[in-house]
């Protein structure tokens, strides 16, 4: 069975492996307070050109967001979404847990604009409703598509004129930088952002996501908020040697363009049998609509995901790629898929 | 420098390295949900006697306190706990930040007694106080002591006569259950427990926890609190594979054993020289009581952790051994400490 | 200045006021433990023919809304509203900050109805989601309208099917329960509803909500959130004193019908000068769209909220009558408006 | 049966009463944005002698304690107190609802010091802990103590020194500043105190607690908060208009001097007999030690409360007196004192 269904089936990048059983008896300190934390935290510190910045390693994403959204808001204030945003959908609920509303706003193709951050400040007009102080992206989006240096500025001037922070989910990141139309580089986010995070679960770690905090202020006691949320890692330095691989060439970036180039060819497989997608994106996730027996003829060899119930006969499904998949498995995929297509 | 400081200054056991890399490109799903959990979570229930019992994978400690002890009590509901106990002293209110209230015990040598827990719930007599519902134990105690069967069956007792869930943090439970004078079992845990956590992080993983839920009434529903507080982890099998290998033969205990070694040759290197101990500890953690001078001249080449203030010249100090710690790391503090006593 | 802006701008009804001072120096104990609160309950129990159930009075409806749901949810279940619903749009965020998500959905004329609550379950489907456990409703709702019996026992069907509780809001029952078209009554809440409160704030009583715990899985322990939360009254025989005034006879819905009238009356007058409305509300809410112009004439006498803006010219104005506004008040504000509107 | 358990036996002043009765009818607006609230800030300032602070209102200890603590402290940080708090006992948890952890410290005669306050801060190091971040204390105290003018400011000092709110519950605030030994007026808590409160409904208040916000960085969006935790009064106005009355003149002061006079006379009758006190308390509250068979007597006319049992055949009690209590109510309680102590 090939797995399309996530790009977290497979284990961390050969490189990875190699450095963490290199260093597997070396003796550090813990709690992120060691060599290899903070050579990753210099190598990115580089390659988002921001020597200022605080970076913290949490083990996932969800942990990720909540612990930051937590530390930011004062208690009575929200963060604005996009209504497919992951913090809206999958996430169990882990910002209110914390006390916080999500304004959820819905958002074409997955994607925040201006008129809708600013529609979602006007709605809020005095103290009997939550006030408005965060917006939250993801780049690239939980339906695949990516935010264009134009978009994500406009909305950045929004934030400044409503006193917004700007926060985004990168665990997709890599994708959505190596994407076609992509126009952003990393050295953009820190410019834009007041803090975001560098996915590597997604993206050739065994787990680990690198949050950047770019405006002060949000740094300031972060330490304290990620101990008391679990977030803050005995062995840190694990998370250091991996994105200290992921970050001492391009090696991040790269990942990131292989699992898109697999992406492209299962998408055009899909086009060239002329069916629909469910949003055009250019990213490691596809969203082809397809009748409903081929995608059952598919099952016997491959796993994916339902997306969404189109009609009777046709679902939108997703397929995932990854840093670790092979041309081999696109290539088994797209034989199968016409084999069924001709029959 | 050689590092005494903690038992998570290393990486993990070789065997686990081995697996890791050997399983790093099979593809499996995510969120636990993978035959690697599956395998890890029938050695474990075979190792502890208790096929009914649930099991969650968790990256930490205060990860697996803070999420357990969440989803178990309603909000008004407290936990008893040993006023060393790690949830009061070194999780920075990760617990009364979801809301609970922690019932902190004066107990001597860390450890609840059924007289202390009796004193509490005594106490709380009406609906103007919080309600205690759990009792949390440590088994090594975060100062290295431990629980005999006789003590932790009566506190068992207490908990039932109160209708109290019992908790046990196993964080060091491998030094704890192969200490000189311990006579529990893994199979004692879950007849004396409602739920317990098998500590892998400081003893032989990169990280990971096991937490057992005994009592079905709390294992109803626990995922979605793992997920909603950031616990659940997308690459699972990470963890699966960790505690394959920890508990498909004795390795688990092995581990512990060795660390109990060497902290026992340290003690006795100590008690040579006349220093008193701050408290009696059979386990991996001791903490002799040493003049400030010999600490200063000891910390240039051994790294440990100050425990307490003793009198204006005199320190109790930590030492802490781990699974992955060597025979000749002792013999050089050993004979460090011989010169320096002698000058 | 007349203020139709709410129905909370006076005190309250003469026979509580005479209440409160007959009894002002009698001495009771605090806490609703006292005989003026077993007497409201007792009244309350036979109204709603409800003898079993539990009840408890809190000072006003935030509060009431806040501690029933953090007392029954889960941390992880989530509570489904119309979007226009109080909990969504007025509390700020009250109910987030117990850690429960709203699931809001949009309803036509502010009422769920059994295909919205049956969406909204159905979408969320495992533990990356949050679980959908309870409903919430209000009648009359935020805007004027009402349900019917058939309405609400449809919604009691859904409840059942999926495991919800129902729970209701009755800020305004009183003038829901004597509203035109109207065939609900006190003793059904009881039978469809898990909980719900009868709202003593805008309806003669200087402040207080009686909630009824009719489920008494929900009922167990209450008076320890209600404590917790802040909700617990000291001097408690206050509350009684009010309810036992409001429900020794039919005052309570006599003072709902006596705000429908008036309420009435200013329809029938925007209607006769063909006003359309922007919902047709049977009750003591009113929300006749009226040009700009119009408005800031009329609040040169008399106070109303702005509820939406229609279009340049337009804006949706809210007009709430209360038990203690009168005939007068009303004939000067429709003198002023005919004035008004033949210049 | 009369009542000493506690001071909210009965019910409000009857200039309130007198006033509510007078307004009752007149149009406000609600939320306290009323002229009632308007004028009872202008009239407290003065007292207090304060232009600049924020004045709210909230109706009761709980709620204002939790409310203010939950909006000061940031999710990581912790209050200090003495471990016979309020907030420690006798809240439900209401303050760890909130997130927050309680530093509470052992003090003699329930009054914290700046001993107490500097080894509290001491004793938390770094991230892996909660930072103190404010001083919670109570004048009078929960067992009838007070604070000197020296004692708080020496408080004062040592949360400057750290960086420390220091808030005051003012609960009892009346009985204190009008107690033998006392030397604090009204216009010292301002100069000493970030927040305070002034306790209404244990003086003449039907219900009510005067917040009052000295430092500008804790009211900022205080108003928020308010909303959010349940605390804001839809009919405000009723809070103004009480402490409108208790602040025209010296009324509320009076009232205070009123209890301690009856509570002085109960302490001579207990001295007169030659009972022992458990803490020497000039104010409202006394703690007579007595026989357990002469407790049994006395409650057949006279309620009371235990407060803690001495030894097997004494036990310590409460007697509370209140501003509507009378002389009369205290000679018959003492005839029959006496009366029992002779036989």
């Amino acid at each position: 069975m090939n797995l399309f269904s996530s790009d977290y089936c497979e284990g961390a990048h050969p490189r990875i492996m190699e450095a963490l059983a290199r260093t597997n008896f070396e003796q550090t300190e813990g709690y992120e307070e060691d060599p290899y934390c903070d050579n990753a935290r210099a190598l990115i510190r580089k390659a988002i050109d921001c020597p200022a910045c605080d970076i913290y390693f949490l083990s996932g994403g969800t942990q990720t967001n909540m612990t930051f959204i937590a530390h930011a808001l004062k208690p009575w204030q929200a963060v604005i979404a996009a209504e497919t945003g992951h913090i809206c959908t999958h996430e169990t609920g882990a910002i209110e847990a914390t006390g916080h509303k999500i304004i959820a706003m819905p958002a074409e193709d997955g994607k925040l604009t201006p008129q809708l951050i600013q529609a979602a400040v006007d709605a809020h007009t005095d103290h009997h409703m939550v006030a408005p102080k965060m917006v939250y992206l993801s780049d690239s989006t939980e339906i695949g598509t990516i935010y264009t240096k134009a978009e994500l500025s406009a909305i950045r001037r929004v934030c400044d004129r409503n006193s917004l922070y700007l926060y985004m989910d990168g665990a997709r990141l890599a994708s959505a930088l190596t994407a076609p139309g992509n126009d952003l580089s990393l050295t953009d986010f820190p410019e834009l952002c007041d803090a975001f995070y560098i996915g590597g679960t997604k993206c050739g770690a065994l787990f680990g996501e690198a949050l950047v905090l770019v405006n002060p202020a949000l740094a300031e006691d972060f330490n304290f908020t990620l101990k008391q949320r679990g977030g803050l890692f005995a062995k840190g330095r694990i998370l250091g040697i991996q994105f200290g691989e992921l970050f001492k060439d391009n090696l991040y970036l790269e990942l990131g363009a292989h699992a898109n180039a697999l992406a492209a060819r299962l998408k055009s497989a899909f086009e060239d049998k002329g069916f629909p997608f469910l949003v055009d994106s250019p990213s490691n996730q596809i969203f082809p609509i397809l009748p409903n027996e081929l995608i059952t003829a598919l099952r016997e060899k491959t796993a994916f995901r339902d997306q969404e119930v189109i009609d009777e006969g046709h679902t939108a499904v997703r397929f995932v790629t990854s840093w670790a998949m092979t041309d081999a498995m696109v290539d088994a995929f797209i034989e199968d898929l016409n084999r069924l297509c001709h029959e």
